[in-house]
Parts: structure tokens; sequence; C-alpha cells
């Protein structure tokens, strides 16, 4: 059973304590979110501000998903405001094991981030040092994309490379994620999967989260 | 009679509906939002999609502040989302003529924003140009701060500077303002108060709105 | 037999229409156009405006390679002017995947450009997007320069992730191409040659294209 | 009578070397060659290749305005191609007196350029360092604009600066000159016309040189 | 008399210990030290570390310089490695006032630094918050370069604008000050002095910091 | 028998001469000298001013190791002051075959740098071309880490690499490199090995270099 971590990103943010509140009544361990600057990703959606908000009222885990340029000036900000894991992506962290260690150094969990184009053994050197590896299998920017194919490819790849390092990694899953591919991609190796418009969109969000787990 | 223009900053962003509704049923004309990029200020706020929830319920005129690089990127994006006006900071606009015109030809207000350091000056050759001058009293990047004393003497040079040159840009003065010191900021030149904290933190908004529009 | 890309770099901007003419009259199927932007190579070439009044006269595919910082910026105004192929770096592109799948839903030919010293097996997981691999045989920024010969193996490593991940992209291959190494490149596994002063500088270009064809 | 300097920018660049050639064959003292990157401005037009086939015809002092982002690294390779003056902007230069002492110490003209919103007044400690004030009458990045009425007054104000700080700078203007308004915009003082359009979109571009020199 | 900042740029880097020790021993009140990052000048020189090393020798106010981008990323280490005074450059600092609070807050004496080419009344809204004005009267980024005329007249403009905003901040002169040139230098209002090889070039460094004073 | 490379970094900057003497009494064979720009790395170590003032000390190879932005802007300016190696990273430099070519043919021994994420393959298609391989053992930044496990694994698939291309770099590994590692890092098929603490931190750093030499 996967680890489900649905994106606040897809909440209705006129009503975010509700929101909150049916995850905090769900099944779901984690709660994703999603923050971009307009620089690294080209839309900014929000930042610490809002987690220290959400932080008041959920009882989950906050996975926060930086998209952010030099991510580590704000690491210290996302910690006071509540942030129990920090995701980084690759693609911008050009000292990303010293990132990864500062993250760890503040009792935080550490994920290293993904973009679908850039390939799995990147990874290789820095995967026994991460918590969690957060697979992209959508474009981050945006909500409601679809899942990108050989992504299922890629969760494979990363397991193995997990499997070979002696490594401890979580394979977290984000974008594209529906009660229909759930299953292939956690037969694939995924331990947790993002959802956003798939459990927010639901008619029963909490329903949805289980049949998630339950995939 | 100033207009009020309440920042969304300082609403408890679990409960935004209440916030919005709220405004929506007081004297203030328009409603500020703070975007930031965690680059031109060092904090992350929200962006257009915050906005575009906003705009679903709001019934006063979207008074967007842009701190953030490069602010033409967004402009189109930040319309489609709500924005009536786009206020964009001359520190960080080195095209700043090319940039007002851009938000004027999308039908939109346009405002420049100046920082607490900057000279009122520097807006003798944009004055004509623009619908409203945002003046930080406080450094832009968080609520809560103290109006900074000087202030009140470069509105008055904006103003002045506003009568020479036959402009017919509103002042509007950003941070710190209060129900003890609104009236000498309006009896300065302001035309125009952002409040957050003094709106947000009031036991009764609605009434604190009132006060400053009659400060 | 290779198509054949004549660059215009290598032409006589005085007379222009002279050189694009000329290659109308071989038998080049592509005309490449080098963007320069003095960024992400030392050196600015020419942009949108001379595309396009090329294509007011060629009558080949236009394949634009953009040397440029954050490319996408710029896909809109490449099309617009004339572009048939957006051809974009692999070592500028965070979000490579992104930008590919945006030339290609504009109804354009996408390319991935890769620098002498990126491995090919970079390529992995985004040559299944792709219609074209633009290899850089030499340091992208000036013309004239010689072949690297260690790309004879990276075109052969590239055509091998071709066929193990069923991809159906055109191996083009940029710099130093000359009558005398098209053999060896074509037969390492190269669909297309770009061509500078092999073309232009000889006497007789429409005989150096109809050469290079049947090398 | 104004010195005028067409800008190639407005010209067939199918077919330079006759339009160089008209320039020659006209009253122009000056050919004006607009030089963008596309990341201080949103287009690119052309580098230094270009310059260097222009340098081959042109008989005219070759007046290099550089729209370009840290210009000081390009200005030896623009002086090896040919440019008499280099003009740069006040807009993105934080060391501009340094740049300035470089250009002439490389024998050349040296030139400030300022964008529409900066005021004239920003040129008071540095106005008695350049040749030239490269005053835009539009905004910098494209050709065919309209010239911004409030310009005059912005001649008037340098010129009253060059006079009190006994400084022997020329102004030129640039951008949307016309046989209408040249001798307005020659009235308040301005030394130099650069004339894109008026030139090359006349049907007799000479003569039309001719009546901007005697507006 | 003026306050004497002997600057560490010119002293033998083989042989720090001496070089701070003689100033120990002359009548300089102030240590100054010149920090570059080959971003916003074009030279590196030195950062914490060496200031450290210094602090365990100096007996005098360390007058630090940051000709670096970005500069508050640094304040806390410039603090801890033994800064008694923080400059900042106006050109390279978006969010000045902010800054200048910020060196404030963390007990230090706060500097801004201003170029060649910026005007004196650029200073006009952070005069009053300012502890020092750093004029520049060379360009940053090397030693020994000659003072530039156009100084003097900038120090009477920074003097003028002190009284009339009733400010107190200290003028100091930073760049090819001599022993000819500081008594004209001190006459037109400067408080400070920072020499480098006037001081470090001479035979008798202490008496040529004597000599400085008494100018 | 490794080459051994103390740091400077790790040396009393008061007494630079007597530092650098000590290691020209020594079997070192280099002399590291670690340049940090604040951008790159979160630090700011020393420029070219000190390496010019130890070139004339020195009687050792000067190993100059870049942690700068965008390093080829510096390499001549490198030069003139004394290094005869400059070692640039891959994570900062998109066109790395070009730098490195660069770097040769000014006369120098170029190498490539490689962060402690980085995999050791990233370099198949540039390790031809170099002279050495930095790797580092530590995040860049900091003197006094400690050594980071994996990169004895790291080391390995380099030396592979080399075998398997058919090259000559030498592989020097900088950080945390003990009396107690050194031998295993050397039996992995280290050539080089830079230290800092452990030489400079020794009771007799001549005799913790012999030791180091013979580990």
């Amino acid at each position: 059973m996967a680890i489900i971590a649905p994106s606040l990103l897809a909440a209705n943010f006129l009503k975010l304590q509700e929101a909150v509140e049916m995850v905090n009544s769900s099944e779901a361990e984690w709660l994703h979110l999603d923050v971009m600057d307009g620089q690294f990703v080209p839309n900014i959606s929000f930042g610490p501000m809002v987690i220290e908000f959400v932080k008041k009222v959920t009882t989950k885990v906050c996975d926060v998903h930086l998209m952010i340029e030099e991510p580590s000036r704000y690491f210290e900000q996302f910690k006071k405001t509540g942030a129990d894991h920090i995701n980084i992506h690759i693609e911008t962290c050009p000292r990303l094991h010293q990132d990864i260690q500062q993250i760890k150094a503040m009792g935080l969990k550490a994920g290293v981030a993904i973009n679908p184009h850039s390939p799995a053994w990147l990874l290789s050197d820095i995967i026994r040092d991460v918590d969690i590896v957060l697979v992209m299998s959508v474009n981050p920017g945006f909500g409601g994309q679809r899942f990108i194919p050989h992504t299922i490819d890629k969760i494979k790849e990363i397991k193995q490379l997990i499997v070979e390092k002696d490594a401890h990694a979580l394979i977290n899953i984000d974008g594209g994620v529906t009660l229909e591919n759930a299953a292939e991609i956690v037969a694939a190796g995924a331990d947790a999967l993002v959802a956003g418009s798939t459990v927010f969109g639901a008619k029963d969000p909490v329903a949805a989260i289980h049949k998630l787990k339950n995939a």
C-alpha cells in the first residue's frame, strides 16, 4: 500500500481549512505542498506564509516540494513554518550534496526531485544520501497534466539503483496520478503517490484517497 | 476620503473566502494583492492561482503588487486571473516605460512602486504615464512592519511632481498604515491606503476600514 | 544519402539573398540558422528579424538552432518569423521536456542540441520525444572550427540509444563537416549534416552540397 | 544641420550591401547599428559578424548601440569588427564610469544611452566623460515605433546639463524620428538623429536623408 | 583632521601581520577591507577568512567594503569574522533601506558606497539612515588608480545633502587619495580617507598616515 | 607515491610567506589554491592578487581551483598572476569542452572538478581532453570537512573510465584527506592528494607532507 500525499495545489484556496481537515480525516499520510517561484518554473504558487497557516491545522507530514532557484536560501524559513520534508531539484542544485546534508542537519527528511528529461542514473551518487526521490511524472509548474508514460521505466530504473547502492530512499511520484494508473505505478516500484485533481476533483476526496491507497 | 485597499497578506489564509467577503461588505474600494517571488524580495507569498480564486468572490478592484523579477513575463497571466491594476517596481524594471505601456495596452491600470530608499525624482519621466504611484512606506517582503517616517516627505515630493508635470497618478501608500497615522498620510497627499494588520488584525475589520477611510 | 543543411553563418551577409537562392537551387533540404545571444555562447549572431527576411526567399526547411539562454521565451517569435525546426540545448534547459512539448505543440519539429562534453546517455529520457538530435562536433559560438574526433563515437552511441529506445529522432551533425570527413560521419549514423564554410567557402557551393550529399 | 545616422535595423537584410552603399552615397555621416541580445531587450538583432561585413563596404562612421547585458564583455570584439562609436545603457551598467573609460581607452568614441523612463539628471556625473548621449525616444528593442512626446523636454534638460557642466557631448535621438518632427527635435537641442523607417521606408532614401539633414 | 583608513588591498599579502601591526602602531583609526567577488567588480580580492585573521591582530575599526552582488547574503558571516562597519553599494542593492537596517540591527555601522557615475542626490532618501557615505573616487575593482577630479564636486553635494536632511553620516573617500590631494579632499567635506598605495607604497607608512591625517 | 598538493586555504594568512616557504621545503609537488567567489560556493576566499604574491615565493606548481561562476572570464587573469593548472567545475560550465581547450591553448594544464553528487560517467566525453580530474571528497566552500566515504567508489569508477577511454588524466582528491585515509584513497586510484588542515594543522607540516606522500 502506497503512502498518499494529496497536493494542496489542487485544493480550493478560498477554503483551505476545509481542504486540510478533509486530508486529516483521510488515510493520507503526507500533505504535499508545491512551492513555485516563477523562476525555476513558469508559475508562482505559494510560500512559507501559506504553509504556516496549513501547519496550524494539519495532522499530516508536510512534504514540501521546492520548485525554486537556489532553494538553500529558504531552508530555514520553510523549517520554521512547518516543513517535515524538503524536496529539491537536481536540475537547479549545483551543490546538491551540500544542500541535502543541510536539510538533514536541520532534522528534516531530504528529497531529491527529478524532472522528466533527467535520466535516473544522474542520481547514482546522491541516492544513498536522500530519504525520498520525487519523480516528476509531469512537467513541474502546473496541476492537472497527464502522466508521462516513460515514467514507469524510470521508476524501475530508480528502484534498481536503490537496490544496487543499498540505499533506503522512498520513491514518490508527482503528476498525473489517477485511480486508473496508480496500480501500475505502485507495481513499478513507487512507495508514495502525490495526487492533486484525483483527490480534490473527486466527489468524495476521502474515498478517492482510500482507493489510491489500495490501488 | 482616501481609497482603502486592504492587503490580503494579513488575512487568514485558511479562510480566504471569509476574508474576501468581509472586504466586499466594507467601504474598501480596492483589494491589495502582494505577489512575492523570493528573488526580488526575500519571501514567497502567492501568485496567479490564489488571485484566480479571490477573483471568484471579490466585488472589489484587484490591485496587484508584483514584487518579482522581470515582471513583464507574468503580465498576461495576472490579467487572465483577474488583475485590474498591476504595480511594478522601478528598482527592477530597466525598461519601465515599455512595461507600463504594455500593462495599459492590456486594458489595465498601471502603477509604479518605489522602495523607501529611491528618491521621488526618479519618477519624473514616468509620472505622466502611470495611473498609480505605490509608495513603499516599509520594506517590501513582509507584513506587520512600522511606517518609515520620511515617507511623509516623499509623499509631498511626489504630489509636487504630479502637479508640476500635470500628471494624473493616484498616490497609494503601502506599509505600516494605522488608525493613528492615516490622517497625517492623507494630509501629505495620499489618495489611497493599503492596510494589512490594521484591518485584518482588528476586532471589527469593517469598522477599521471605515475609520481608515474617514481618518 | 544525408540531408544537407547549409549554415547561413558562413554566408556573405552583404548578399544574403544570393546565398539563400544558391541554397534554393541546390540539393540541400534544410537551411541551418544559428541564433546566438552572447550569453549562452560568447558571440551574437542574428535573430528573428534576419530569419524573417530569409523566409521570404528560401524554399527550404528552416532549421533554427537556438544558442541562447531560456530559449522558450522566444519560441513564439521564431515560429512567427518562419522556423520549421527549433533546436535547443540540453545544457541550458532545466525543463527540457516541457520546452520540447511546447515546440511540438506549435506544430514545429523539435530538436535537442548537445555540446561536445555532454555524454550521449544524458539524452536517454528525452530521445523518444524529439525529432532531431543536433550533435555539436565543434564548440558552439563560431564558424570555421575543426571537427572534434570523438564525435564519431558519440554518433554511434546516440544511434544505439535511438535503437534501444525505439525512438525516431534524426541525428544532425554540426561543426567541422568537410568533404573529407562526411562519409565517415554518415557511416557512423548521421542522418543530416550542417555545413558552413565547406559550402559557402567553396568555389562552387552547389557542387559542394552535391558532393556532401553523396559522400 | 543635424548629423544623420540611418539605422540598419530598418534595411533589407537580404541586400545589405545595397543598403550600405545607398548610405555611402548620401549626406549621412554615421551608420547606426543596433545590437540586441534578447536579454536587455526582448529581441535579438545582430552582432559583430554582421558589423564586420558592413565595415567592408561602408564609408561612414559606425555608431554601434549595444542593447545588451554586461556590454563590456564585448567591447574588444566590436572594436575589432569595426565600431567607431560604442553606446551603452545607463540602465544596465552599474560600473558605467569604468565602461566609458574603457571604450575611450580603446580609441573609440563613447556614448551613454538612456531609456525613456530614466531622468536626464541621472547623467549629471557622467556627462563630462562621454562623447555622445543617445536619448531613446522609443523603447529599445524594435523599429517602427512612434516618438514619445516628452522626449522633447528631456532633450532640453540634457542640453542644459551639458551647458551647466561645461561638457561636450553630442545629443543623438533614437526612435520615431520623421520628416515631420525632425525640426522640432533639432530645435530642442539634438545634434544627431537616428532614422530607420523614415530612411529605408522612403521611396528615395538618399533624398529622405537630405530632408532630415535640412529639417 | 580626517579619519585615516589604510586599505589592506595595497599591503604585502605575504606578510599581512606586519602590515596590520604597522597600522596598529599608526594614527589611523580604521582599517579598510576591500571584498570583491568577481561579479560586481571584475576582480576577486578576499573574503571573510582573511578578515578573521586580520581581526586577531588589528586594534583598529574594521571598515569592510563589500563590492559584491546581493551583499545581504554575507552580512552575518562578515559580522562573525570581525566587521565593525559594512559598506554596500547603492548600484547593486534594490532593497537598500532594508539592507542598511539589517546591518544596523546587527550592531554594526552601516555605510552606503556610491560609484563615480552615480549622482549624489540618489542618496537623498537614505542619507539619514546611514553612518557612512563611501564615495568612490576611482572605479572599484583595483588599487593604484588616479583620483577622478569631479569627486570634489560630489563631496560638496553630499555634504550639502547631509546638512539639508539633518543627517549625521560621515563622508569617506576611496581611491587615489595622495599626500598632494588630501587637503583639497578634506576641505571639500571629507571626514575620512581611504589610502592604499599612498600608505603601503611609502618608505615610512606610519609617517605617511601621519601626513595624511594632518593634510 | 602520490603527488601532494597542500591547500593554502588552511594556512595562516597573517604569515603566508612562511606557509609558502614551508611548502617549498617539503616534498609536496603542487600548491593548491582555492578561489571562491561567494556565488558558486557560499564563501569568498581569495583571488588573483593573493596568487600573484604567492607566486613570488613558491617554487611549486600552482594548482588553481576555480570555485566561481563563468570561470572563463578569469582564465587570462589567473594565468598572468601565476597559475600552472586551472581546474574548473563541470557543474557550472555549460561549454566545458571549449573552456578546457582555452586553458590548454594558454599553455596551462587543465583540470575538471566534480562535486560529490555528480556521477563519474558525466566525465566520459571530456576525460580524454583534461590533464586532471579534481574529485571533490567534501562539498566545496570550506576547509576542515570530513571525507565523504562514497568517494572511494567514485575514484575507482573514474580510474576505470580513464582506462576505457585510453585517457591520461591524473586523479586529484580534494577534501578531508588525512594520514589515516590517504593510503586507501591512493589504493583506489588517486594520483594526487590535496591536503589542508592535515598539513597546516600539524605540528610538523613538512613531516605530515612526507607521511602523506608515503601513505
